[in-house]
């Protein structure tokens, strides 16, 4: 069978062999591992479509697997070893680039940083970000619905599809690759496929939404005395900047301090500390210093009104990087601290301050001594409530304690009616979850979508549903 | 069994004379008529969900009205007489209007204009908008994704939508009137229902987005003189007015003349006559003066370039009224001159001009005398192409051309990767269409999720699919 599998890519492609294997079976943070008979990486559309064929006559279960940054164990197959890992990495052709008509047709195998440069080479943007876009692949992209730090003005991923190429359960072809703003014929197909984690389809490509370059970029980090301000902030820029509001990511002091202590190049944009903070981005389309006297503007009235303790505007580009590399550090500056918890939730965005201060009293009961690590898009109503370790604590003992906290940061995210996975999906990780905090009535529909197209089971068996 | 669908609502509440029934068996423009044993009008989601729930049980057809302004027949009953119609149209509660939160929960029976209105005595703005805004309801809105003036910048109803609560097929609810703006946990059932015409669910509520009120709003109405130019200049303020660009519509001189000729209170903008206009509007968070600088800036450089032939500025809210009534007029104001072909379709944006010279061929192959009076929504790629009988032609026999017309017009917008229902959807009107113009793939895929959420199909019959 695997032989039969191997033959459609070609022996080179099918990988076999233990350490060739490897790379493909762990994530980056090793919380998910899983085994595999063969490793196949295809080369066309075609191909995948060849081997959907064959995997659905014999009830084979697949494994859609792009840049391998999924941070839910969505694309690691599971320890029976029985399942196949299919590698869209090889798929990385930019098809077309349509910079009149601001539209893209990428491959799944294009990574996130390739389309985005690819864009910027048409003089477009392409506005999805996140910290592993140099990494992250286009249909992982898609299939996971990826969020990052451009969302709150240009949405998520789902928002940035104009059309996909798919391949179905039975290895049928879907070629539904539209670049149209506006199209009222049936279902929504595409936002369906976009986000269900490969077990509906694979997505081999997509044609992506392009923006007009923006002329100006003013960057600013500013210092809060709480979360409520924060919150005053947002809606006073809102107001005041409007769509031209392209970030507003917010973090805990603690965050800051971790970075400025386990990672490299990082600099305290502040002489004094203060307990927490935002990086606030203004674009224009039109380049006439409007953003910089927008933030001006904006910051001068918050300053005015009480709301912030400081703020530091970037001079040059360099700054505004340096800000940014601030902000992209906090993740992986845990790790210098231990063992951490983390979670990507959602609220109302007004609810923000309430969570924070009910999740700190989550943390206290679960673990006393343990600490809270939040940031992330406050724009969105999406932090990453991340719960460090107790200093000098066991690291495996303490993140023994992940599922009561989780369980506990989930329930007080029930009751703010938010979401336990903003951004990065359900995966192996929050299959449990999923359905202590859908309906019952929701799973159903779910479950009979799934049915419908993919009745065999044989797509990404065992995540999110 | 109609006694035990009346005692549901109650007596005054299911309609059985022909009189009371009238206004729900045909549509404004009378093309499509059907017959009914009874109109329900239930008065709370849970009497939506009890009446699914018996028709569910002895496999009887319910098509859900809201409005009665759909445009392709959808939310008419066939002539069988079999089919129960369930009218939304008392639920008409503003569940709640969260103006921090920038969200609003309306049920299904509110029309776009009160939900408009609601939003604006918070303070906040609900964008979508459409000729027909006065009638049409929100559970109609969402059912069939509508589009309008505002797509542009702030996106159909779908793009404006956080959370739904519906009845399915076998009556039980669908709670999901989330308010979330980033949540990944599961398939998107949301977009799923929404735009699938009442097949798949029956929408009771929705919470919706708001944003804030623009402080300043600039209206111009520009003439050109090819489409050529009207493209031109969209990528020019795409480029110079960026996010704030809130309105492209464009239309040919003939439109203008119906409007000037057929409708009152309208006026020419101009003293000369143009072969092309456009109306602009550009809209700002910030009130001062930005959107009048940035308009006259963008027409300085469209003049310099000579993209247009002249502009007017309104100066006033007036004139910007009566910019919009012009605007507004054109689809009645065709009825003046007698009868008219129509289509609802969208290829990519820079493909306008090139459809709107091969369509003028088409309509002259199909039917030599008769008038294409195109106009819509040029930012979109969305056209109203709109042909208009023969002066002296039989409206009768000219109505006869009807399917050899769009056929060619659907093969022409085919050709161009466009589409057949750019925001009107399928309905009963373009139910063989399309059959023709989406993959059979495409249709398997719809027929398999009807069939998973709908399996007695007793929603909507005969629509869409």
């Amino acid at each position: 069978m695997i032989e039969r599998f191997a033959a459609i890519v070609g022996e080179a492609h099918a990988l076999t062999r233990a350490d060739d294997q490897a790379p493909y079976l762990r994530e980056w943070r090793d919380r998910y591992t899983g085994k595999t008979p063969v490793v196949l990486r295809p080369g066309s559309t075609e191909e995948v479509s060849r081997i959907l064929a064959l995997a659905n006559e014999h009830q084979v279960g697949i494994v859609p697997q792009g840049g391998n940054t999924g941070l839910v164990g969505g694309q690691i197959p599971s320890q029976e070893g029985n399942e196949i890992v299919l590698s869209l990495a090889r798929l990385k052709a930019v098809r077309n680039i349509d910079a009149a008509g601001s539209t893209m047709i990428v491959e799944a195998g294009v990574t996130l940083l390739e389309a985005q440069n690819a864009a910027q080479a048409a003089d477009r943007l392409f506005p999805l970000s996140l910290a592993s876009e140099g990494s992250a692949m286009i249909g992982g992209v898609l299939a996971t619905n990826a969020g990052g730090t451009a969302v709150l003005a240009y949405g998520n991923a789902r928002n940035l599809t104009l059309g996909l190429e798919a391949v179905l359960a039975d290895g049928r072809v879907w070629h539904g690759l539209r670049r149209l703003k506006k199209d009222n014929t049936g279902y929504d197909l595409r936002d369906l496929l976009i986000g269900s984690e490969g077990t509906l389809g694979v997505i081999t490509a997509a044609c992506l939404k392009l923006l007009p370059m923006p002329a100006e970029r003013e960057t600013a980090i500013v210092a809060f005395q709480s979360p409520d301000d924060a919150l005053k902030l947002l809606r006073l820029a809102e107001r005041h900047a409007g769509q031209s509001l392209t970030a507003f990511e917010f973090w805990a002091a603690r965050a800051q301090e971790f970075a400025l202590r386990f990672m490299p190049n990082v600099r305290d944009p502040f002489a004094d500390r203060h307990p927490w903070y935002a990086l606030i981005e203004l674009s224009q389309a039109r380049g006439s210093d409007q953003s910089a006297n927008a933030m001006e503007y904006l910051l001068t009235a918050a300053s005015e009104d009480g709301i912030i303790r400081d703020a530091v505007f970037a001079g040059s580009l360099q700054q505004a990087q340096d800000f940014w590399r601030l902000r992209d550090a906090f993740s992986e500056a845990q790790k210098g601290a231990g063992g951490s918890i983390k979670h990507d939730i959602s609220v109302p965005v007004a609810r923000i301050p309430e969570f924070l201060m009910r999740a700190a009293s989550v943390v206290e009961r679960v673990c006393p001594a343990a600490r809270p690590v939040p940031f992330g898009h406050f724009g969105d109503g999406n932090l990453h409530y991340n719960v460090t370790q107790p200093e000098g604590m066991d690291r495996a003992a303490y993140l023994a304690l992940w599922t009561p906290m989780s369980d506990a940061i989930f329930e007080l995210v029930a009751d703010l009616d938010g979401s336990i996975s903003a951004e990065h999906g359900i995966g192996q990780m929050k299959r449990e979850a999923l359905r202590l905090y859908r309906t019952p009535v929701e799973l159903d529909m779910m479950r009979s979508i799934k049915q419908a197209l993919d009745p065999k089971g044989i797509l990404n068996p065992g995540k999110l549903l």
